[in-house]
């Protein structure tokens, strides 16, 4: 993959085209700057029409065609939707889930661990890879995509499960002990009575499950890329395409993937990021998922393996915003924009999932738009690509955690999750233009950072805690939210005072926690605005050790304890938010602590929906980004950088200029 | 079957009766003009209560006493609801369907193309043939009752469906390109490998399975319908009761049935109709269930088999609205009225679904108001009868396109589905008295409208298309809504410019669509109000080729395309509605178009709460009802018609006269 | 059981403990007055940690431990959750419900009927009982855990069901006939055809299939109280924890359950009682359950073995609510007071469902008010324990006329049920102080009452409507609702007038009924203020017979019936309520029944939110409570008793002083 270009693409699906069209998409794609494609993802049934018959023709022409017109290509392992021939003859390829067996149809249906639909993924992969792999196209590989275990859950991946927990906790006691299985009787005495996790109540099982079930999927993963590694010539490059937790879009951590663990065997991670747009469009999802990406590779640049282009009728832009997006996601750091799709299918379940063209392949106002970005890419290449972005601020996420909070979000029948705690988190420092990384437990150095937030850290071992408490004696600031750790690993409540462990740097103590009703905060502490109190979904009775107290609660009962305190621990400091803030509020608390930990400057001064990204390019200079997330034209002052070019006008911007953005706009400023 | 005879009856379930009753009904039925009963239908196992045993007491029982008190009777087969010994014996008469093998209890349980059940269905048919078909009290029969394929989709349907594809594609290579197969590895390279439907993704075969099994209905009531005939004598028809889109009353066009086919085999169409009542009573459900009971023989009168006499509490008819209903059935053209049922059932599941008598078997209010409307029906049947009714307006529906919209709807997680769409366009007709057929895309003959309505033709084969087109150049008048031309009969969208094919008449193209959100219509093109602006459920963004604008968006990015377009074409115009209208903006769209095709006559002059329905009785005059549907009186000026005599009450009444309606009230007024 | 000496415990589980506690907990359970502690209920798998593998010591080791402490034992049975290897060995102990078969983990998974589950579960109680049999400490036993049928209703209890209906019916043509089966052909003709009741739409099956699976409880309780008895001591009592319709609270009469017939075998009777609390607490639930469990024993004091500590986060108690809570329940004639549970637990399910401690372990709060509690239970149980209570009212409600009413509820679709037409008379009864006693149709004394309210008495034999009758006809007084005599205890409609029976003394009819929709009450006949004439769910249209029309329906249709009324009949008077009334009217209306009966006195003087209740003691002196349930301060004038004096302060109390209550406050006045 070349550093210095970035890579514009499409999803193209030859084997979906109601005729033959390859040679007018091609000209379409060079018009509008398509310099790759991703190519036999998901279309394993015409690679392999009957059980070891091949096919590559679709590969074949498409390849062919492609590198003549200096397309690059990336080949996709078919195995996430499975043939029918296969389902026939090997019926257990479909997963057995909590629901029953799967039937037959959907995509991302099988076992993943099932023996036959494993002996039949190498076959066809290897197969393929034996077929392209001397192709000068191709300038990658991706294995399977948006890969999870599907909840799989038979007979087959218990007996796995049973073998993973003897090797975890070598005897049954072990585990009664840990997850308290003396509780409803739930006891176990020997490892052939260990009952299936569908229909277990306990929650430390329930995530241990989770947490195996993600183990399954970087298995699954690396053992694709080991497969791949045999026929991949250097400088081709293995990816796959994660996605995140699905809210009718990209919304948040993925629950089923371990993705920093499963990004271990991949060259370069790649990810798809789908979300609002029209009115809704705000950039945040494009940033999240975009710095998660980054981050699964420790800041290494990433590809947007999928994105909308016109996607859903929701989802049309307006004029502006695919361009908008467009450059939103190269100042996150990717180096490839790739849209899900090319052309629209014209049939089957994804009708209304519309692609750069519409079903009737001709130019519309979407395409239209993409030209332009073609053709700045192309120009700007080598000044964009491969940007180095650097952060003083992460966010600590942790599967564990998520699974261990989802059990309960906060009460029987809430639906609230982690992520409903994590991403207005993360966007309250986006809203600031803070930029963020995100570690988890498995990162080892955190040196970089001067402001950790940890939402909801619910399950967490000693050893994190305690390197929580270290962070903030060294000078380091802590934000956290309620609930943070409240339990250990095994989703055992620990039996100390809460919060667990992190009360030593956090100065508090608290051992009732009740849901708000008819409660807000008690005067307007951090400036937020009287209409700003709100205080949703948990709330707990803080009493301050060594913190000082920030705000209380406005309550005739609850109005004795502390809502949010912040304590001097060593050399840093640890903020804790005892309850869930309205967004506004929410902002006005995030404030405060980015300040506290010295990171309020320059660009502060901006806030959505003027948002700015910046890093240092491949000639080592600063770039900075400057987009309007909104439908007004926007006036601010270029005070976050040097005297400088902006890259799409060519314009000479000097420190401290009347910036001018228009609606749904864009300026990239080099600095001199 | 009277041709000079109004026919007004109920069900009789003799079987039901906690005590012998039968002289003490019949008495009653009597005074209240009851003249024909429906029995024998659902009671399956007690005329048959173990396998090849055989109990005609009850049939015998009313049958004799029902001819001697001068009732007419329909026998209906009772092959509904299955007997307990006959699923004991072969379970697998119980229907496997997408949620697994049916319980028993619930009629309509079973699997309609089962060997079993057909064997003893035909056999138990037989026998009650046998038994009855010289009894002089007979005038019809009724094959099975609401039969559908009840989603029956185990082994044994699947079989049948493979061959059907078989039959019909002749290989699974024209299957996979049809509808697109490759798509999510779903292609099928053997007959021997086809899924199961129940599983699959793809619309296209979902709405061909959804055709198939539309034509297990047909076959088997076709089937029924010959056994019957077996036995029948002439003069006796043969019906069957359809039933309609049931959203706790009947809404629109019946998914499971094709009921045009369907009704080949039958000599009369029969339907049941429930509706609001009470404040919601409005005459639009009457009105639609008897436009399409009449159009499916071809403008031949039909029969209410079912419909509520006090039904559910929210249905006890205010004073007055029984009679209403009663003459509003006359006006559309039918020619039975039966209430189900005569008595309100003691046990089991439908005890608050209450018949002419309530539980306790004495007069009531509601009986009450029956003795005026069967005195009525005696007086007047020679004038009331065989209403001959003719339109010049039409609405094509599809059971094609209406299986293929929904499989879509608006979206992922939306409900509204394809009557959402059709019956506000009936409903805006009936408020403005346009009377209408309902054609098909089997109906041959369009010749005698001027005016077709075409409601989200989403699935249609090219023919259709260019016979709508045909239909405008030769001076007809169309008028479509958005989705309408958009895929083939295989559910593939067409890859040519949109709408596919109608394009060419309506003078517009488009090639994205989006979903309403902070948008209305620009300025009051229809005026229809301020307050009417409201654009629901789809918009489509058009761009007019020939069309004239006659509605634009109101919105700041989709300001620039058309709304509502009209197009002359050849000596016709369509009119096309690109979004889905409020209903208050449908009527006023609605009244334009009307207007347009040269239709709007006197009757217009009136408007909901005031109904007019007019046709050619037997003696070839003109009958003009006046109905009511308020609680308020109403006066008109009686314009529609020449000077003739109200029927109920003998009365004069001249051209231009003034004329009163009292709340829920009718007038009918034959021409001289 | 001492009868002098109020019980205060809690469930106990060293089994959970996450380190041995024993010793510090005993040491704070006496710092709080805690004198009785369960055990060893529902922790099957560590007594018998494999098959025929038992293991004592947890219990030995809290058996020995509590008593050095002169703390007393309750001994729960294990039985309510089944090991893991019991399930290995027999998988069908896991009951098939019309869910399917249960999955493993879940506590009240098992069919109660299963010979394997019932062999293990006698095994295990009979290794308990004679290890634990000769211990001091214990003063009783509970038999099982909110047992219930969990719905088990496979192949098993099918034929156990088949073999009741044989001999309570004789024959299938009986059953025919008694429940109307030959609607939709679900006529029964042999013993071996008689299908599953998970398919049934017969309501009056399914309340039979109901009432037999209430039985299955009662015999299982038995069946586990016999085994218990021949290993207990004299003095030592059985038991067993019954809970009610849950709401996410103690709701209502619980449907699975006859509690009256069930506790026959249990020597006294024991409930769990959880209710809302902070804003929430009123104290009706404490006062219903405690009303329902006292009249399961005729009177005698029952035992609170569940109720809420802190419990969910929306429980956590105000100050002085945990106090609140414990004098009601003794106010209402608990002897015993028991939470669940001790600790919090650290793992599972119930993680936020807390118990006294926190899961620190640390007191709090609660716990610092708990031992208010104790303090003052152990100076006043001589003087408090063994309350007395008599009422002069009683509700009559019925399991079977539950189950039948839920069948239907007010139509299809509608949620409401038997308790919400139950539980908001008996909370009018509460607010306004009249004590109440439940009777069910087993009751047979009711010389005791003047007043009977009779709520929606949907299904019930002709011998118990006309011992309604004779009531009224003897002097007494019964409110009836709606619904009330509709159908007999098969639910078979009655064929007679309506309401069936009891229109004789009610002097009313109907034959039809709506359901409300713009209606309200008449003018204002029960001055309930005008903005509380709220008609909901049903209404019946009345005509009074020889009754007086207490109050008539405001609609335009509807407004010739009548809505309440009442009638002299014999020396009685029977009020009839036609269709439910919002609380506030509900409230007007209960009032004048009770005047009606001559029961309103100097209690009726206060109402919610100061309750009273009284009793007398073992002394014979009468005992009068004063609750304020509210958040302010209430003042009133003690005109309900004689002087006094009040315990908890011992000042002594003048009839007719002016008396204080603080928010969330009691007073306890033992007159002179």
């Amino acid at each position: 993959m070349p550093k210095n270009e970035l890579l514009y693409g499409v999803a193209y699906y030859d084997e979906y085209m109601p005729y033959d069209r390859l040679d007018k998409d091609i000209k379409m794609m060079k018009d509008a700057g398509i310099n790759v494609v991703r190519i036999a993802e998901s279309t394993w049934s015409t690679v392999e029409p009957s059980d070891n018959v091949f096919n590559f023709s679709h590969i074949d022409r498409v390849l062919n065609a492609m590198h003549k017109a200096g397309i690059k290509v990336i080949i996709g392992t078919p195995t996430y939707a499975v043939p029918a021939w296969l389902v026939k003859k090997y019926p257990d390829v479909l997963a057995t889930t909590p629901g029953g067996r799967n039937q037959y149809g959907m995509r991302q249906n099988m076992d993943i661990t099932n023996k036959d639909y494993l002996f039949h993924s190498e076959r066809v992969i290897r197969k393929i890879m034996e077929h392209v792999k001397d192709h000068p196209a191709i300038i990658g590989y991706q294995v399977d995509n948006e890969t999870k275990s599907y909840n799989t859950a038979g007979a087959n991946v218990q007996a796995q499960f049973v073998q993973y927990m003897k090797d975890k906790f070598k005897t049954t006691d072990a585990i009664n002990k840990a997850f308290g299985l003396d509780y409803w009787s739930n006891r176990i005495n020997s490892w052939e009575e260990f009952p299936s996790m569908v229909g277990t109540i306990n929650a430390g099982l329930k995530s241990e499950f989770a947490k195996f079930s993600r183990g399954l999927v970087t298995n699954f993963l690396s053992w694709q890329a080991g497969i791949v590694r045999e026929y991949s010539k250097k400088g081709q490059f293995v990816t796959q395409n994660f996605d995140f937790e699905w809210r009718n879009y990209s919304y948040g951590i993925q629950e089923s993937v371990d993705h920093f663990a499963a990004a271990k065997a991949l060259d370069v991670a790649g990810v798809d990021i789908y979300h609002p747009s029209q009115d809704h469009l705000t950039g945040a999802e494009i940033s999240f998922g975009g710095d998660v990406a980054r981050s699964m590779k420790n800041g290494q640049n990433y590809l947007v393996i999928e994105t909308e282009a016109q996607g859903f009728p929701q989802w049309v832009p307006y004029a502006g915003q695919l361009r908008q997006q467009a450059f939103s996601h190269i100042a996150s750091g990717a180096n490839m924009l790739e849209y899900w799709h090319w052309h629209s299918i014209h049939n089957s379940a994804e009708t209304y999932w519309k692609g750069l063209l519409s079903h009737d392949f001709q130019p519309n106002p979407t395409y239209n738009e993409a030209m332009t970005i073609g053709a700045d890419f192309k120009k700007l290449s080598p000044k964009l690509a491969s940007l180095k972005v650097t952060n003083k601020a992460a966010i600590l996420f942790s599967n564990e955690a998520l699974s261990a909070f989802n059990e309960f979000s906060f009460g029987w029948g809430r639906r609230e999750n982690y992520n409903d705690v994590l991403r207005p988190m993360y966007d309250a420092l986006y809203n600031m233009n803070v930029g963020v990384d995100f570690i988890d437990p498995s990162t080892q150095n955190w040196d970089n950072y001067k402001l950790i937030i940890v939402p909801a850290l619910y399950a967490a071992p000693d050893a994190l805690l305690q390197k929580l408490n270290q962070f903030v004696k060294n000078g380091g600031h802590v934000v956290y939210t309620f609930k943070s750790g409240f339990s250990d690993e095994n989703v055992t409540v620990r039996n100390t005072v809460q919060p667990g462990i992190i009360n030593e740097a956090a100065g508090i103590t608290y051992s009732q926690f009740v849901l708000p009703e008819n409660v807000s905060l008690k005067g307007d502490p951090f400036k937020a605005g009287e209409g700003n109190k709100e205080i949703k979904y948990w709330m707990e009775l803080l009493t301050p050790t060594t913190a000082k107290v920030l705000a209380s609660y406005d309550h005739p009962e609850w109005g004795k304890y502390a809502a949010v305190t912040q304590n001097s621990y060593g050399k840093g400091t640890a903020t804790y938010i005892g309850f869930m803030p309205g967004d506004a509020l929410l902002d006005k608390i995030m404030e405060g602590a980015v300040k506290e930990a010295g990171l309020w400057q320059e660009d502060q001064k901006l806030h959505f929906p003027l948002i700015t990204k910046s890093g240092k390019n491949l000639s080592g200079k600063t770039l900075r980004y400057f987009f309007n997330y909104s439908a007004q034209t926007k006036t601010f002052t270029y005070t976050q950088g040097n005297n400088g070019t902006e890259l799409l006008t060519g314009k000479k911007v000097a420190k401290n200029a009347e910036l001018n953005l228009k609606p749904w706009d864009v300026l990239i400023i080099e600095e001199n």
